[in-house]
């Protein structure tokens, strides 16, 4: 079984059983990364393009390390340096790409349906690591692994999502995620962060933060974006933290075991306090180290390799 | 046999059985790319730096998939981030990345003869990624093998190009090596863009664009390049597009299996209007698919390996 | 034996016999690069992040191509284009890249201590490539492996450091090496360029540079930092060359046989006249090229592979 559509841009548009697989694969691969040779020989000689139209770091590394681990060579574009200064369009710059044969494309753009976009003008698989207010299907699935890890089900998992949703490609991809394995979100923000709109998620809203997190397994703490977002939609730093920031008395509101997570860079001591960010109860590392896990099996799936419940047993052999 | 110079710096002094001998090993390169292994292990432990003083995605991409697909080790320097801002002389930089015992050197600069200079400096091969208003040699036999790919052969083909020749590396290098494989060339442009000397290239001079095209078995379309010559030398956008762009209605003048050309990153509507860039007349795709073929041939040849007609039955092996 | 501290943050608080172990372990790397296959396959499969928060062209690559050459999985992560630019703390992206299983990190940064600051955090080797004023230890590395190349031995060397003292972390490792090897320092800038508690270093400081110069076996010139330190230490670039600029003229002072070096990017006729850079005393290039046989050996010893004096006779075979 592969992925049907032959990309990966978002979750809302995937099957339950299509995230399982990707998330069965992903455990399979996991341990990969924790050998002595981090290596697998079964994408050597395909070529994969990382085009990173916005500043990223720690997703960037995240699928290069994933496909050097899969053995595919690897070129990255950013945007300093690119042609786009000489103004060329996403479009013919992909079709160049694939004009040298590569084998596949991981997408960064600040335009939302920038990844669709490209495959309707490609024909190799495309995955989209952010596109604009969109969705970040990776970073859902990386999360979606780690409450599988942790609560061995997703399957009735209470989630609250705090933060900035209007703007959050995070959250969107979190949220159809979580949904579709069955389990519930609510979400709480000011009220300038909850997107017009927000009755077609399958979320319910808390105007009160207390209300969202009394009694979930899950507070999902989103980050306040000010490089994208500009200042203006929160009132003040100080306000912001004190109405939505979650730190050591706010959590005593919550479950005693409720698990906290973030999707990093985190702004410590705005939304998140840095003694609940580095305490007992977050898994936030679990979800960085689970990120390269995912990478590798959503790449290894889309190119075309057999997924049924992970590598035959040449495969795991490293080289 | 291999390339007498040691260096590929442009096509100007280059004969033309060493075009020939580049463009058939391109030719036995081209199926690397199509295999499904992408990887052939002839310069397996060598380190070529791709120095690119200018900003670039097509082309550095290009010789790096190149380069790579060669099993070379590749290590990518760009001005942003680089002792540039220290002011370190082009001298100084690369012996020191002579020192460091690398095999090859791909360079990109915006001086004319950057390349030429490193030569007096360095013992291992250079090859010129464009330097300035001077040359772009890569392109150019990419230019000339999809050329020589559609007809059959080179010679008595009569080719216009078109626009600002007075700046484009890429017109020198492909009027040399166009003449040089017999073809004829003829230029047509503003007369500012006209170069200064322009006799002592060996085309003819068309002022008006229609003379230029009428039947000739290829328009080569140039790209204004704003980014580098500033909007003062053309009177308007919309002036220059009514006078020198390629379109439709423009191509009806042509004849009817003429093939365009450019060598990208596309003006589209300003320059070539994107249904010709587009539609069945263009094999600008097939020009950066050559490219990285071109781009292989030239590393390998330039590394010492011998040339006559392709790899030996050994090499093409993937490893 | 290894590197007891399982860092390389310094050469002060590093024993002799580690650094001869480092020297000694270089020496037999150097083959590696003069190979016609430069690689050997002691670390395939590992990660290494070479992590530059500051510009650097001439360390990354030579870090970039010393492990390369030893096989390793190289990432590259600069501030453009980084998390930098979303304010997330160092500590949170070293703590992320070591959740992606990372094996190592070279972290260059602008603020001393950095490099310590991450071994607090990690539980990766850290290789300091150069923080603030602090050290620079590799590059003190390839200084003192190129003298003991050059005169058999580093004790009893008496070396004039000549230049920016006060702000050169290059000064700093170069002066802890080579007094715990038994050579003798003295120093010589401008009164603004010595540091405060310059006392708590083992140098002799000389107000005039000919009392520095004469009767030494190594002049060391060092660079003037302007794109760090701006240009308000010194008078004026005229007066700096003339009471500290080394030339032939100065050299004439000094012993006819005595050793230039310079850590590079060099300010020629500033600092260093050309002809004095390129001339026979000095012994630049070399420096250049023990760097990447200095970081193959600190990289290959912190992989925690065994150092006693070389490779085993497997790992020296290429791949």
């Amino acid at each position: 079984m592969t992925l049907t559509s032959g990309h990966l841009l978002g979750l809302e548009h995937v099957e339950p059983e299509e995230i399982r697989l990707m998330l069965n694969t992903a455990e399979s691969f996991r341990e990969v990364s924790e050998r002595d040779i981090r290596k697998v020989p079964v994408l050597r000689g395909k070529t994969i393009v990382n085009f990173f139209a916005e500043p990223s770091t720690r997703t960037r590394v995240s699928f290069e390390l994933a496909e050097k681990r899969l053995s595919a060579d690897t070129v990255s574009i950013s945007t300093a340096g690119s042609s786009a200064v000489k103004g060329e369009t996403l479009r013919d710059a992909a079709r160049n790409l694939q004009a040298m044969h590569i084998d596949m494309i991981v997408i960064r753009h600040k335009a939302s349906g920038a990844a669709h976009f490209l495959t309707q003008h490609l024909d190799v698989p495309v995955i989209n690591a952010g596109d604009g207010c969109h969705e970040h299907p990776t970073q859902g699935l990386l999360d979606l692994l780690s409450l599988r890890d942790h609560f061995g089900s997703l399957d009735g998992l209470r989630v609250a999502v705090v933060g900035d949703i209007a703007h959050s490609r995070v959250a969107r991809s979190l949220i159809w995620g979580l949904t579709k394995m069955g389990a519930q979100v609510s979400v709480s923000a000011p009220a300038t962060l909850i997107p017009l709109g927000v009755e077609a998620l399958p979320v319910r809203v808390c105007d009160r933060l207390d209300d969202a997190i009394s009694g979930v397994d899950v507070v999902y703490v989103l980050r306040l974006q000010f490089e994208r977002q500009g200042e203006g939609l929160v009132p003040s730093r100080r306000e912001y933290r004190r109405l939505f920031g979650i730190d050591g008395a706010r959590l005593r509101q919550a479950k005693k075991d409720v698990v906290i997570m973030h999707p990093g860079p985190i702004n410590r001591g705005l939304e998140l306090a840095p003694d609940v960010a580095d305490g007992p109860n977050s898994i936030i590392l679990n979800q960085v180290t689970n990120g390269v896990a995912v990478r590798m099996a959503v790449v290894y799936l889309l190119s075309g390799r057999d997924g049924k419940g992970g590598l035959d047993t040449h495969e795991r052999q490293s080289h």
